[in-house]
């Protein structure tokens, strides 16, 4: 087989070592390919229900797998390159942990070939974990980020990159110290300011938590997460992350300043004008879906009963117009029987969805 | 009319002084209830488009109005109401601003008849403004804060509550501080943050940011909203939104302090800890849709492609199994023409659901 051929159809073997949500997900999309895939994990239930999915053939493959991907806890995933690289002398190891810096310090403290190993991270997080969430199509379309260092060879990024090309992923190649960086600004730095906010309303008057909108239902929606789970995250990557939390505290201090005793100067104005004209200028930098440039979308509102069915006719309504859905949101309003649903269409179809929805019997706000 | 059947049908006339978004929805809601509703702005074209709207008549009436609402931002709010307190002897007069304490001490310095005056607040933002945006259905079922004054008299008191129950709101009564406090803690505050995360992605590197997930554009959503008038809300509210931010900000700060130079130590991983938990605590307080309390949805993740046609199939196909959707979310996923849709639904609707999706060929993840 040649070396393109090799990259075209990834790995001809793979050792999956935890077999959590992501590792099953890997397992299964190489499943897809046709890669020979082996499973093993901490927890034979575990392995084997990930088996049981069709994922792979339980147990420690006798020759050397060409990739061992590894899903462990980052405080972890270290040792076990180091353990995997002595049992497997030729096969070339990565990990799935989401943060970089650490794996990488930790394998080379306990020894492992650097010239076989690829950090790696596919951002394709779920909330959710567990074998039984795992899908072959996790990765589709999405970042996977790569992590070589100097001393890895060619050879060995080829077959990493080669698994995440037969996952349909994007490989994304960043240094250990970009990537955590990235992470911290746009995941965990996030996910501590989420936890922030809502923690302001643990023990607040129950009647001021109720004139709660949806802003801060969003805002707050990731602070439902396992605390557990997010101190491991946090503390593998705890100074990009304070790097990041530290710049934000500074710009919310000196808001805090110019409110507290407000004068109503157009300093203390310029002050909170400042901060949330970057907002708006940070909130612009999201890439819009399908890693395109960010697509302004028109939403067009729709009052619908809060009925069963209602949906199910309005979404037909717009698939007659022949007008794809980019979004939905529906509004959560206390005690309101009627729901206002917002539909995010490219900048062109909204004039025909709003047509074609009033002609209907639709009311579409304006 | 008895002074019962007074309150069922609301103040018999209504003068709107500014018809904008809100303004003239109570115009709208108002005129339902065949309330002779009239319409004054300082902008004769936002009065005459509002009066197209059907909303009332344009101009000042002779007869005192039962009860005049003012549609204005709160730095403006007091001299308006000390004003019509004087052109109108005997009516009631109330206002819209979403902050209420500045309104309060502007009307008291201006030497307006505070047993004619009930401060007033309609939760029912909308992320647009203008008369053409309304809707006379904007209040149905959502919260109408009213912050009566110690010398509001019950008369006036009730003409006030009657419009809103004739808007279809449920009033809820704090005073001017209760209220602030509140809007500062749900919404004030939330924006800043949302602003200060927003703000740093602002001129950080691309290929960073294009690995945001959901979690922070939902944190960030809210960010993109009108700087200026956020600066003006903000203004009016300055001292209960530093109380909510300075006491953000000092758990920011101990996280930070905890974060940098992380030594793993059950402590600093406590401290961590610490703030998520109350993060998790602090969002289920939030009620949920319905105002009913916090109602547990079961998410059933549902893979389609991104073609126009398959969320209408999708929401038909729930409408056969004769489920509600409570609420729903598509998964944004840079370059993956494969959506996942979230599908929301009471914890006993859930299993039907999968079950019927799956009989008709859907793709549902566990």
């Amino acid at each position: 087989m040649s070396a393109v051929a090799e990259i075209d159809a990834g790995p001809a073997t793979l050792l999956v070592v935890g077999t959590g949500l992501i590792g099953t997900s890997v397992a299964l999309a190489a499943r897809r390919r046709g890669i020979e895939v082996h499973l093993v994990d901490r927890d034979p239930d575990i392995a084997r229900r990930a088996a049981g999915l069709g994922a792979g053939t339980l147990g420690w493959p006798d020759a050397d797998p060409d990739v061992v991907v590894v899903g462990a806890p980052p405080g972890v995933v270290g040792s076990i390159v180091a353990e995997l690289h002595q049992r497997y002398p030729t096969s070339v190891v990565t990990d799935l942990a989401s943060v970089k810096a650490v794996p990488q310090r930790d394998a080379e403290a306990a020894g492992h070939d650097a010239s076989r190993f690829v950090g790696g991270h596919p951002l394709a997080g779920r909330e959710r974990s567990g074998p039984h969430a795992a899908r072959g199509d996790l990765f589709e379309g999405r970042p996977w980020v790569l992590t070589p260092s100097p001393a890895t060879t060619p050879e060995s990024f080829e077959r990493v990159r080669a698994l995440v090309l037969a996952c349909d992923a994007i490989p994304v190649v960043m240094t250990v110290e970009q990537h955590d960086a990235a992470v911290a600004l746009v995941s965990h730095a996030p996910h501590l300011v989420a936890a922030a906010t809502a923690a302001r309303l643990d023990g607040a008057p129950p009647e001021s938590v109720a004139l709660a909108g949806q802003g801060v239902r969003d805002v707050t929606r990731i602070a439902a997460s396992d605390p557990d789970l997010w101190v491991e995250i946090l503390a593998a990557n705890a100074d990009p992350v304070a790097a990041v939390l530290t710049a934000l505290r500074d710009d919310l201090s000196r808001v805090i300043d110019a409110l507290a005793g407000f004068d109503g100067s157009p300093e203390a104005s310029e002050v909170l004008r400042e901060l949330l004209v970057r907002g708006v200028a940070g909130r612009a930098e999201i890439p819009g879906k399908h890693g395109g440039a960010s697509v302004r979308y028109v939403t067009v509102p729709v009052v619908i009963p809060d009925e069963p069915g209602y949906l199910a006719r309005l979404f037909t309504a717009a698939d007659e117009a022949g007008v794809n859905i980019e979004d939905v949101s529906i509004e959560h309003s206390p005690g309101q029987p009627v729901g206002l649903v917002e539909l995010s269409v490219g900048p062109g179809a909204a004039a025909t969805l709003i047509a074609s929805l009033r002609a209907v019997g639709w009311t579409v706000q304006d």
